[in-house]
C-alpha cells in the first residue's frame, strides 16, 4: 500500500489496515519531512520515500490522502508509473472534482473515491487512530469505467477496517457534505474567529469555556489547510448555504435591533425544528 | 419556596434544593396550566397556585425561573405582597437588566441575581433534573443594598446544591455570557435554519447527521422563548459579536468567490488558534 499524504486521515486508514492484516508493507510520500518521521516512529509507515511516483510504482493499492487541493498534483505524479492492476482510493471529503475530472482523465477505471464517515477534529499523524473506520459507513464514488471487481475490493477494504460502504453519485456526495459538515464547520471557524478579540476580556475574568462553546467550536480546531482546500472545491454546493446562513443571521440581528419578540421567535421556533428534522434523538 | 416559572431550570432547581432538604415545601405558578400539572406529578411542586403573588406572599425564598422577558412582570406582581425577610433570587442568562433596573427598584436589596453555569438544551419541567447543579459554577450578581447576611444565604443555598459561586457584576456578566454563550446559541439557531432547506434531500438519501452537524446544531434545540428573551435583553452586549461574526463569514465568503486559498487559510488559521485559546484541551 502506498499512502501519499501523511496526516490523520491517511494515517488512520494505514493503521487500521495494517492491523487488520490488508495491507503487509506501507510507504509513504508526503511533501513535510516531520510527518514521514512521526510516521515511521509510530510504525504507520514501513519505508518512506522521496517521491509520489516512487511510492506508487510498485503499489497493489495507493491512498492519496493529502488535503483535497494537493490531490491533482499527486495523481500527476504517479499516473505515469502506474501498473494497470493497481487500485486508487482517495479520502476527501469533496468528492466531483477528482472522481469527475483529473482522476477520471488520468486514472481511468483504477480509482474509487471514497469518504469514510470517520474522523474528527485532530491534526496530523502524530494524532491518527486505526479505530475510528470501525462501525462507521464509508461513501464510495467510483470513477467513470471502475469494474466491478475494483468497487467490490474497495467495499472489502473498508468493511475490513469494519465501516460499511455506500455507493453515491459524486454530486449528490459534495451536496450531502456542504450541508452535513462543510457548512457546520464554516460557522464554527467564523464563531471561533469572532470571539478572538474577547479573548484577553475572558482569561482576564478566569472564565472556564461553556459546554455550548465547547461544542459549537470544537471543529475549529481542524487543520486551516484541509478546510482551506474543502471549501474552495466544494464551492458550488457551500456557497448558496452560506448566503442563506448570512441571511438568517442578519434576519436575527435585524430583530434583535428593532426589538421585535415575534421576529425573533419565528426564526428561532424554525431553527429549533429544523434541528429537530436534522438530528433526531 | 415559592417557584415563578415551572421549566426546565426552575423545576431542576426545585427537585435539586428538595433533594438537599433545603426546601421543605414548594409552591409554584407558571401561566401555563399543562407545565403545573406535569411538576405536581413528578413532585417538582407541592402545591400549584393560580397568581404569582399567592405563591411568593409567604415563601422565605422566591425563585424567579421564568424567561428573562417575564421577570419584571414577575417581580411588579410579587413586590407588594413580599415580606421583608424574605429573599429573591433568579436563574436568568442575563443580569444587568433584572438586577439593575426593575429588581433594584422595587425588591432592594432583597435580590441577589444568580446564573448557575448548569443546563442543556432540554425544554419544559418534563426535563427537570435535580443533579445538574452538582459542581458547576453558580454566578452571583446582589442587587445595589443586599446585606451580607443575604449574599451569604444565597452563597449557601447553591453549595447545598453542590454548586461552587463566584460574585460578579452584572455588567461584566453579561459580557462574558455573550462571548461564551449567547453568540453560540445565536449561530447554532442560525445553522440549524440555514439547513431547513435541505432536509428533504437529506432524508431522500437517508442521509444520517454527522458528528459535527450534531454538535455545531445541539443548542439549537433550546426554547426559542427563552433564547428570544436573552438576546433581546442583552443585545448590547450581543450586537457588536453579532456584527463581527458576520463580518467574518463575508470574508470567508468572498475569500471562496474569489478563490483566493491564502487569504481563505488565513482566516481559518486565526479561526483555530482563537478555538485553541478559548478551549484549551
Amino acid at each position: 500500500m502506498a499512502l501519499l499524504g501523511v496526516g490523520y486521515i491517511g494515517g488512520s486508514v494505514a493503521l487500521a489496515a495494517r492491523r487488520a492484516g490488508i495491507a503487509l508493507r506501507i510507504v509513504g510520500y508526503d511533501p513535510d519531512p516531520k510527518a514521514l518521521e512521526v510516521a515511521l516512529m509510530r510504525g504507520v509507515l514501513d519505508v518512506a520515500v522521496a517521491t509520489a511516483a516512487e511510492a506508487a510504482t510498485e503499489a497493489d493499492l495507493v491512498l492519496l490522502a493529502g488535503p483535497v487541493g494537493s490531490l491533482d498534483a499527486l495523481v500527476l505524479a504517479i499516473a505515469p508509473v502506474l501498473q494497470a492492476s493497481t487500485l486508487i482510493i482517495d479520502v476527501g471529503s469533496v468528492k466531483r472534482l477528482l472522481v469527475e475530472h483529473t482522476g477520471a482523465r488520468l486514472l481511468k477505471g483504477q480509482l474509487v473515491g471514497c469518504h469514510p464517515m470517520a474522523g474528527a477534529e485532530f491534526v496530523g499523524v502524530a494524532a491518527a487512530d486505526g479505530t475510528i473506520f470501525n462501525g462507521r459507513l464509508c461513501y464510495l464514488c467510483p470513477s467513470a469505467g471502475a469494474s466491478s471487481a475494483a468497487i467490490l475490493a474497495v467495499e472489502d477494504f473498508w468493511k475490513g477496517l469494519g465501516s460499511s460502504t455506500l455507493v453515491i453519485d459524486p454530486g449528490l456526495h459534495d451536496r450531502l457534505m456542504a450541508a452535513q459538515s462543510h457548512l457546520p464547520h464554516m460557522a464554527a471557524f467564523a464563531l471561533a474567529a469572532a470571539l478572538a478579540d474577547e479573548i484577553p476580556f475572558l482569561e482576564a475574568q478566569g472564565s472556564t469555556p461553556t459546554t455550548s462553546l465547547r461544542d459549537t467550536t470544537r471543529i475549529a480546531a481542524s487543520s486551516p489547510t484541509v478546510w482551506r482546500d474543502i471549501f474552495l472545491a466544494n464551492a458550488t454546493e457551500l456557497l448558496p448555504l452560506i448566503q442563506r446562513f448570512v441571511s438568517i443571521v442578519e434576519a436575527l440581528e435585524s430583530a434583535i435591533v428593532a426589538r421585535d419578540p415575534m421576529a425573533l421567535q419565528a426564526i428561532l421556533a424554525q431553527a429549533q425544528a429544523s434541528r429537530r428534522r436534522l438530528v433526531k434523538e
